[in-house]
């Protein structure tokens, strides 16, 4: 048995949701004709009280189709350094919108009212490209799972208004997120423009992510889709696990974060560990020593059967999932103890 | 009972194909693990005998992942008019990869040497795009179906070699080429510098294309279909259609040429079918007169349970595929004579 | 003495001119100093009944600024297939607008209202890029030197308004086109939302062309000038040129005109000879029969002091402007009869 | 009498460079007959031993083409944060390249080989961007004028050559650099694979900057600069003023940096000045204290005849020229004094 660390997105789909992808019914999405694609995009739009949605392979096409379409040639983007539009998106802010990002350094990758104001340029000012989005990440995943409130949020959009900018949530583990402040998913939906929902992270889907956003900029999401290739036929199947897992699996991620925390405890006071970061949802990142790079350990760590993945020239990131059982949480704690 | 004949696309899969699906093993492809992803690859790289492939969500996909990696901004594509890449992406060939296009205007969609040597720049002439690109389509959708011989690409790729052009084959159909004329797969993998290769269409696969080419080309292709965010996790499931697909429906994709000359045989004579375009393999379009809008026709169509799209102002278009079996064909037959 | 007839491009500023340029105030224009600049924009501006305009060095820069700037990335142009922005501007209609262009087939390069109308894609339909912009080109080089009258005009406007299409003038040669029509230049201000004027052509100017438009057009296209680098310091000289054109250099294009009549009657009749283009302008374009190539045909007039240039296969262009004299013509007929 | 020393772009072409501009050959440098331009290239690829050169309107066309040229979309660009590329070029590097930008956080803008060793992307990971460019400034505008020497730049490129990536150099204010190390331009051609050169900052043109590599590459920047309009037809004038300047100019910079340290003697002590950039060349960058801001400052400057520019909430810079003259330095004394 090989405990997989390594991200939320190695989940197998359940039984259960594979018995809803297998008898779910299809269409041709690119005509519309796929009621359970429609079905999952009118849930997701209607729980976060938005327009319309759209259904895409992945969070990075979600996220990129916001900034692509709230974005000209020459714009803007206000993120936090750390984002991961900005680091894990293969530079897509400039290749598919041609806009720069601005990067802030906020704590653990949280923006504030006053670091957006920091980052936004004289729209007078030809030498500069223009200020037109924010981003933010909730979780923030390079933050180590940390998360805003909606306070915070507001006080941001409060800025963002003051400025003419548009708002955009990255919102791959945004559930993990909900399911600790206990906020509704409504709320969220006035307060952004547009929201991205990674369905294959926590919730166990096997692909697909959602955006979300009024009418008129979907559509214009869609176009961008269709001629990046990102229209697909009998999407169905994956859309009824999306909906599946929109059903079934977000109660369920605080079990996520409590066997995070259990991991956090059982990194403590290890001799390899210099540092945990805060462990607030299914994220754990530590620091190692100086002199132990991060690849080295994870590829010992490799050899007895736990995997994780480098975040750092010296640190490590362990991620909890659908597939991490307790089971395999007491065999994590024997492995690191004979180790 | 609809007869749905609007395109290829629209089929849904078999039990058989269903199995394949449920029973694959699944891995996350953006991490490379996929292993259903990995052997679809493998298989179909092998058949072309190509050096390696990428599985997308589409054909759009795979032609303009192909089309950017060819090309860099300014460079110039040569494509029939009447071709998928110029007529049906969203002009994805200015967007994504900031070329232009020159459009040779061929028998039924298909270029020649000479037409291929007439759109070629001097690229000693900075007031003109640098020709980079041939496109090839085969079967030719908006040609009604009609392909290529080898000795006809063969001819084009020798001008390619001589102005030091690349030569790109958009095979959303060329299976159903393939069988009309029998010629060897590998045989294509020589001619083309890149293949895209669509599995939902004829093959009968809910979602997938593959894009063929050098080892260097597919990873660099790879990155860009990243950036975008065409990455998928598990995608195993449709990966094991598309082996299923290649193994077992390949062969009777000539049935769908039968039925679909059969519905030529039946439209033929008809008041309002003024000219019937040659039926080489699944495709019929036909030619209503002047006083008969296509969209008009159509929706008449629909109302009496035959499907069907518009092509052009007077032109219709069928496509026969998986779903469309005799009893449906004697059914259109009586729909027809009833009408 | 070389008789240059490559085109108008090619001329030098007269001793007054150069009186002008070498007396003009200077500034930083990129700090929005140059006296000079300003005062050649606010003339033009006013000239046409527009808002503001934008000093560049050339006609490409005025025409895909104002192509970027009315255009989104996925956006459509339409234009005829003759039209310089599609023929010459080395596929920046792709590279910085990131549109697609649909190209007409005028007769001598002009638009119609139904050319127009048979080019707007539905915006409904994703498989297509969005119909945004229509380019008019006045005189068209292309074409021999052709232009539009006002009701022409307005009629294409007609067409735009009811789609809701912007219309760009490329009025690299629109003086030539006005002293023709009499028509006033207010007019043009009314019908196009920008206007594209080149200085440098018949007007005499070493370098330069103007954008004209709407104030808030305008500063979209000075930052898209900035980032790419074509704001430019104390200009103030060039501009300064402009503004002696604009006053002095406009009437006299009718002499052009009447020298550019009197070499199509002495090309009249002669051998090599097969077709001359209706000459509207300071445009001569004629043909050679199909064994002569144009490019051996320029080569030998260069041997005996006339330059032209191709045209095409078997044509060739000669351009009439402010160097060419009547000594010139005379000797240019006694060179071909001498030939 | 004002004291503009905004920046060393505000000169004014002297009564010699008029001349020499007056009597300069022209042609139409689009056809490549500009004499002054052709002459102005070869000297200037000639002065640093590279293969080819190309006139332009400015710096920022220069580095723009550069980093076009280079990057390919979807590279990184590894430049200073406070670099001129990614600070004063309206986000040019996402909307002419598409390329990402890396930002080093250097010393008073300089980069180091372990700078750059830090910001390279592993090649072997699509969810970056691909490092493939490197750009130094030299001298460093926003680090105060500071230079680098050439075994600094050195041990640069010796990073860049055991990765694969260029380097380019933005050489606005190469020469000021120059005249202090004493060092070689032929030292420079071999150390960059291509250097922007700016003639109408201390060189005091009016117009104009070049860029300098290899033949092909240049040829493949003059198509870009031709498909966005950067081509100019008579720019000999300007050009005659360059080669001029390049015969002239050059020596004289170091009285400019004489005068520099003169205005940082006299802003010493003073009490709203709160620190004093060490001054190195011909820019001067002071701090003011919190209490005061930049804005309000200049503004006061302005209104006794001295004009400088902000550089930050509380920074301030002047920059001395050809215009500044030793009469022009007693006066700001005297102003400062009384002030």
């Amino acid at each position: 048995m090989i405990i997989d660390l390594r991200s939320d997105t190695v989940t197998q789909p359940t039984p259960a949701m594979r018995e809803a992808m297998f008898t779910a019914p299809l269409g041709d999405d690119v005509l519309g004709d796929d009621p359970s694609v429609n079905a999952l995009e009118a849930k997701a739009a209607s729980l976060f009280g938005m327009e319309a949605a759209l259904f895409c392979t992945s969070g990075t096409m979600t996220n990129q189709l916001a900034i692509r379409t709230h974005c000209r040639p020459g714009d803007d983007v206000i993120c936090d350094y750390l984002s991961h539009v900005y680091q894990y998106e293969g530079g897509g802010i400039s290749v598919n919108a041609l806009a720069s990002a601005s990067l802030a350094h906020g704590l653990r990758g949280k923006l504030t009212p006053d670091l957006v104001r920091d980052h936004i340029y004289s729209p007078a000012d030809p030498h500069k490209p223009l200020s037109r989005l924010v981003v933010l990440e909730n979780t923030v995943n390079k933050g180590g799972g940390c998360y805003y409130t909606i306070p915070e949020i507001a006080a941001i959009r409060h800025v963002c208004d003051e400025h003419g900018l548009l708002l955009h949530l990255d919102g791959a583990r945004l559930f993990n997120a909900l399911v600790e402040t206990g906020e509704p998913t409504e709320a969220y939906g006035q307060l952004f423009d547009s929201i991205s929902i990674c369905l294959s992270k926590g919730l166990g889907c096997p692909v697909g992510s959602l955006l979300l956003g009024k009418a008129d900029f979907i559509w214009q999401a869609r176009r961008y889709r269709k001629l990046m290739g990102g229209g697909w036929r009998q999407a169905g199947f994956l859309a009824a696990a999306g909906s599946y897992a929109l059903d079934h699996h977000i109660g369920r991620l605080k079990q996520d974060h409590a066997r995070a925390r259990q991991i956090g405890a059982m990194l403590k006071g290890r001799p390899e560990v210099e540092e945990i970061y805060p462990i607030d949802t299914n994220i754990v990142i530590f620091r190692l020593p100086e002199t132990l790079l991060a690849s080295d350990y994870v590829q010992k760590l490799e050899t007895v059967g736990i995997r994780g993945i480098t975040f750092g020239k010296h640190l490590v990131r362990f991620v909890t999932h659908l597939d991490f059982t307790d089971e395999q949480l007491e065999k994590f704690d024997q492995i690191l103890n004979r180790d």
